[in-house]
């Protein structure tokens, strides 16, 4: 059909009870296309390796963006299919996605974010996806297509570990992507993790944002000593050597984990706390390199 | 060919010359069924979530075994194929695979640990591997077919997390498995996701051999004040939640980030850590349960 459809089908001729699932394809594109077309800033939080807080950096830094810019202007798709955590982070555990005569809306959580998940659509927590990545490849698709996102000002995608289907799907699916934000833990069994993802970005040629530190160092609440349990300073030095800039880094904080099993994001609840310092740090650099990156476009044309 | 080849290719009769891709798939099979029959215990190690320490308890578990078992009986599969750690935790970095006369060896680590990972095939650490479902599922069947693993009285399967193509491959791939170690962090978050792993496990008939909770609780090494960083006791919770055992809680201890990144397994460092202690309470329970299985298998014969 390569966009020349004039909404006939090349099977059957028939317009409206067609079913070519040539035509079904172009059509879910162009509603993927105009959906994101609504949407300004499109940026991707990935890691190479699991576990190093990405669903917390992408909730916190999504409810940054939410309380600076306002309600409804911010959303998240929480693209990891097999182990969603961005529902239970929001305290919206239980919760569905509800059909419209608009189409189908997001999950609203606090400040207004609109979210959609795997998580959403599943009937209990005992459930697995297990599915390949065909099945992951068109759950995305329609993510992406069939929600009525609305106009948003930011959709962060929180993205599974590695550089497999899912990344990969969601690079493809939206190519005007402003950029990646990396997150990895001080160690060196992360940093080499973290090259990979810097690759992988390059190569799909996506603009790395820059790399998060999380779970950097730890101050004991009882005595003040601080305590490197995934060392320290490990993402500063990676984003050196591979010419990326360094966005900041955070600290382990016990609150962290306790506000995302409470479903509370932790910046929300403790505006004064180090880590939400280096969050607020972590958005203003965000923001610069997205003017930054504008200027370059505006003039590039 | 349905398992009556007769070497005879069905499309062209010939039988050295043929390059029949379903002579092939069948000659893949018997060959990966002949080197799995060498081997007398398969464990997989799961998390539904990442970065919960699985790599670190599949090498430790792993060292355990082989300092408990003797040298050259236990091996690695590292399944993990887009970040893939366990060459890094066991200093066999920069190593690679060498075909001989017999085949492909696999890596020898310390205490005779037999190791085989993507990163051995890697030009370089910035290499990602970008590849779809059915590709992963290529590589991991040629690891366990076309490698030289020889008589190992256990091999240790250190999955990716979540319910995708790899642990599917691996688990269509070796039908007679032992059993799955499930490892987790104490907090709700990541309890969510072992309900999808025990969930995946029993759908496919595979034993959950238990629970281990990594990460659990931390002393101040300064004043000896416990900090519950990720909480404490959501292993066992979830064990009892859903009738499976539960085979013991790991402390952090910043040793253990820092032996992984020095390529240096912790128990080998440590023979006298709470951590160490805690890892040899686990493999006892893993014998019990591997006997327990045996006897249970001979009754049923």
């Amino acid at each position: 059909m390569n966009g020349e459809c004039d909404g006939k089908c090349n099977s059957c001729s028939q317009v409206n009870e067609c079913t070519d699932p040539q035509k079904e394809k172009w059509e879910q594109e162009q509603r993927l296309k105009q959906k994101i077309s609504k949407i300004k800033h499109k940026i991707a939080v990935i890691s190479g390796k699991g576990g190093v807080g990405k669903s917390t950096v992408t909730v916190n830094l999504a409810m940054a963006f939410a309380i600076y810019k306002g309600a409804n202007k911010v959303g998240i798709l929480d693209a990891d299919i097999h182990g969603p955590t961005v529902p239970k982070m929001l305290g919206l555990k239980g919760q569905k996605l509800q059909a419209n005569p608009t189409g189908i809306s997001p999950v609203t959580g606090p400040s207004g974010i609109k979210v959609v998940s795997m998580d959403f659509l599943l009937p209990n927590d005992a459930a697995p996806v297990i599915w390949r990545g065909p099945l992951k490849m068109k759950a995305i698709q329609q993510f992406l297509s069939d929600i009525t996102w609305g106009e948003l000002d930011f959709l962060f995608v929180d993205l599974p570990p590695g550089t497999g289907d899912e990344p990969l799907s969601v690079m493809q699916l939206i190519p005007d992507m402003d950029g990646v934000v990396i997150v990895t833990i001080p160690s060196e069994v992360s940093q080499n993790v973290v090259k990979k993802a810097v690759t992988f970005a390059r190569r799909l040629g996506v603009p790395v944002i820059g790399i998060v530190e999380n779970m950097s160092g730890f101050i004991c609440p009882e005595c003040g000593a601080k305590v490197d349990i995934f060392k320290v300073g490990g993402g500063q030095k990676i984003a050196q050597d591979l010419s990326v800039p360094f966005l900041g880094s955070i600290p382990i904080d016990p609150e962290i984990c306790s506000d995302s099993d409470k479903g509370t994001p932790f910046i929300a609840e403790h505006p004064n706390s180090p880590a939400t310092k280096a969050f607020t740090e972590i958005v203003k650099k965000i923001e610069n390199f997205l003017q930054h990156h504008a200027l370059k476009e505006e003039v590039a044309k």
